[in-house]
């Protein structure tokens, strides 16, 4: 592996090298329609294991699924104030429901006679229009909580995409709660924060940092917003999901009020969080390398492919028949309660190529099986995570009753492994800075940069400096770093400060 | 039962009752914008429950899921002629990206600066922009066949809606692929649907005739579309899924070309399949009554529902534990090769009260556990069919082992008899009919109407008596009707007629 198969590398041009290894993964491409991707197969389908994981996860906490329109009248958008400014800005509007021949051009055009009497919006997210939903759900403390997921399409209007990363459509999940107490919200809240966290370090293999956001960087809307944040390679940190506590704030903007215990009418206390097909992205770039993707094992589409090697049809056909078996013996093999996913890829193709769109399409294991392993019963194993995790990167021989049986536990050290190493980056690029100084250092243009734990007052001071060093607050950490100690004085204004931030650049 | 649940029945009035059965179920319910609806949890479940089987059936039939724009420039509606016709004209037109104030009412409008060059549409169906993308992919026969499935939501302007039958945006799966010669894309324009046959009538219980459409009611742009056609209750006819060959036209529209064996350019072979949320309607009003919604087992989201009676808190202890684990063991078992779905309502609400809202939601099997039936070892069990399938309306008794041991032939027992009874109903309405006298008089606005089987020329004369009587051709069926005679003579012009269509008013 003199050369590597991405070219960029990481280090001579990461945002390009991230692009190549979505191309070369066949994961995604860019559209005809500005800002929007196609998710191709090997893309969707690792949306598809990422959806089922965390689908479950939510049906295990009590929520079900619904689904609400895709549009909002604009003058929804104008009930809550912050979350005006916050999505009433880039957005996709109807304001047409017909077209019609186009006498100058010989096209079409958007009828003059069909312009609606108010325009509709694309969701950006969907707190007010299923709020008005959920007003009309809520009489008492009877119907509380309303526990509700939709998976769904959402349109912002971004100016710069990156694919998975920043699309102008995107698919995500967004969970909408009502509660009969602030108590209970809050509870919620946390909770779904905690899921998140839970499938980005167990599915994802992605260590995660759990906490709130800071003032300036909350939902337009929120009271409180909270996040799971991810360290990319690039030691750039990247929101990998939010939770959102609403307090009361939408449900006075839409009147979601209910009758209590005592027969008053209160406001319910809401809550929302998501997360997108920016996981995706998030995934991408925590594992892989200047070979390609690299999936961790709970979410790859195949766990393992099997190539056949062999050049006369007597071999073809005594290989094959080895492969087709193995197949079914591993198929039958579960890992982390599911079916072991398997592919045998015959394709008349030269056997380097099909191995090395393998490799860039990041599948945990490749099987080659020559003549020789068929009289041996045995395999050619080549871990995709070899060159860090203990192989050689050439692959070795197993018999095949071995690689049947231990495949389970191969691929959970896979799994293992990748959180192992993601984490000793991530932890080797993170510090305490407690003095302005040493915060600039670390976030020259010529530092490595990474995530930086620092006392703070939240206000125009920090973002002052923040905007200056192209750095953000990502969040306030829920749990402090170890061996931190306590209460200090904020770096930019010297006040007392209870806690500290971490700061990154940010995607 | 001596009066039913749902007002009004369905002898008197059945589009109400219709609706009626849509909210007493919680299914669904209008939303805040025109045409589209709010699908509640329990109707979304059972869509879940369609969209897990036939994914699994598209995957099996070697089909890969992927994802493409929501919006499609205006310029790719105008590339292929009939399809302009058909679908640029009532759709959702998006010409700006930004609102800002209005300085005129204080609220928002769309931003003068923020017009896009070039509208764009939501799409009503994806074959212009799912074709540009296909040419990007396709070079060689080597690419060939291109199978792909997306789910998604899509928009069409209507001007009357009804939920799920017909809605301004829907949710729906289309298939698209991409063949190297015209037979194998018209073997993957029958192979899917039968696949839809299959499903319909295996996992919904709802009988089908597969059939070519006659040309007016082609899908624009196609050379043959392919339909199943079911009869609801009111003995109309439902297009329940369509699949369209679409020969070399969008082909050429796009410029979809591969090289052959031959090093030759040709244009390739393109077929469309889709199914929507229209199936929950057409599941509505296969199997429900005047009590609400009747769901086969296969789609049900609880198999069973345990509904525990108690008066004092000794007996509300013992009958909750009874109850817990007659869950557990219930859920153990297996039915059609899922878990069997268990839920088990606790609420405190009055007994009735409670008993007739899984009734009117339509869970096949009731067990109803007081102080009694803990002490006899035993439940006391409803079959929401009862009142057919040989049950007395009542439930009854039965010992806990041959419930939990019998529960899946149970199910299974009540899904063939919903099938059956949907099947002796549309074969009750069903005749052939050789003159066009018969013809007028079963159509006539006084007579029960149905399925007619008519000898038929696909033109004019056909075209125009139809809409006199509002019958459409609905298919002309791949197999025809037991005991049919072959060739005859059209009813409309008096010409040859090689097959009968099969001719129905129709939602």
């Amino acid at each position: 592996m003199a050369k590597s198969a991405i070219s960029p590398t990481r280090a001579e041009n990461y945002p390009e090298w991230y692009q190549q290894v979505v191309k070369a993964a066949d994961l995604a491409e860019t559209s005809d329609v500005r800002g929007c991707m196609v998710i191709k197969p090997w893309g969707y389908a690792i949306w598809e294991n990422i959806q089922r994981r965390l689908d479950a996860m939510f049906k295990a906490t009590g929520h079900e699924n619904a689904y609400f329109p895709l549009f909002i009248p604009m003058s929804f958008l104008e009930k809550e104030a912050e979350h005006v400014e916050g999505f009433a800005k880039e957005c996709a509007v109807v304001t047409h429901h017909r077209l019609e021949p186009d006498p100058e051009t010989g096209g079409l055009r958007p009828a003059p006679s069909a312009k609606l009497e108010e325009p509709l919006i694309v969701r950006p997210t969907s707190e007010t229009i299923i709020g008005a939903t959920f007003a009309r759900w809520v009489q008492s403390y009877r119907d509380l909580p309303i526990l509700i997921n939709q998976w769904a399409n959402v349109v912002r209007w971004e100016l710069r995409t990156r694919m998975f990363l920043r699309t102008t459509e995107f698919l995500w999940q967004e969970g909408h709660t009502v509660h009969a107490t602030r108590e209970e919200a809050e509870e919620e809240t946390r909770r779904m924060l905690d899921v998140y966290a839970e499938f980005a370090e167990g599915a994802m293999a992605m260590p995660v940092i759990r906490g709130e956001k800071t003032a300036g960087e909350r939902f337009p809307g929120a009271v409180a917003t909270y996040s799971i944040e991810a360290m990319m390679q690039d030691r750039k940190a990247l929101q990998a999901g939010t939770s959102h506590f609403l307090g009361q704030n939408f449900a006075k903007a839409q009147d979601i009020k209910f009758q209590n215990q005592s027969g008053e009418l209160e406001h319910a206390w809401t809550t929302s969080w998501g997360v997108s097909t920016r996981l995706v992205g998030g995934l991408i770039m925590s594992h892989s390398d200047d070979d390609g993707l690299v999936v961790p094992p709970k979410l790859a589409p195949a766990h393992a492919v099997i190539l056949p090697i062999y050049k006369s049809d007597d071999e073809r056909a005594e290989v094959l028949a080895y492969c087709d078996s193995l197949k079914d013996e591993l198929s039958a093999q579960t890992y982390d309660g599911e079916a072991v996913r398997v592919r045998l890829d015959d394709r008349d193709l030269r056997g380097g190529d099909k191995k090395w769109q393998w490799v860039k399409r990041g599948v945990p294991l490749r099987i080659e099986v020559g003549p020789r392993d068929v009289a041996s019963g045995g395999a050619f194993v080549g871990r995709r995570t070899a060159s860090f995790d203990g192989g050689d990167g050439k692959g070795q021989g197993t018999p095949r009753g071995e690689l049947v049986s231990g495949v389970a536990d191969t691929l959970g050290s896979i799994q293992k492994s990748l959180f192992d190493r993601a984490e000793s980056a991530r932890d080797a690029a993170t510090t305490v800075v407690d003095s302005l100084a040493d915060f600039e250092a670390f976030f020259a243009d010529d530092a490595p940069g990474g995530l930086a734990y620092a006392h703070f007052t939240d206000g125009p001071e920090m973002e002052k400096k923040c905007k200056e060093l192209k750095v953000t607050p990502r969040c306030v950490p829920i749990e402090p770093l170890a061996g931190d100690d306590g209460p200090g004085e904020c770096l930019f204004t010297g006040k007392p400060s209870p806690r500290r931030a971490v700061f990154a650049r940010a995607y």
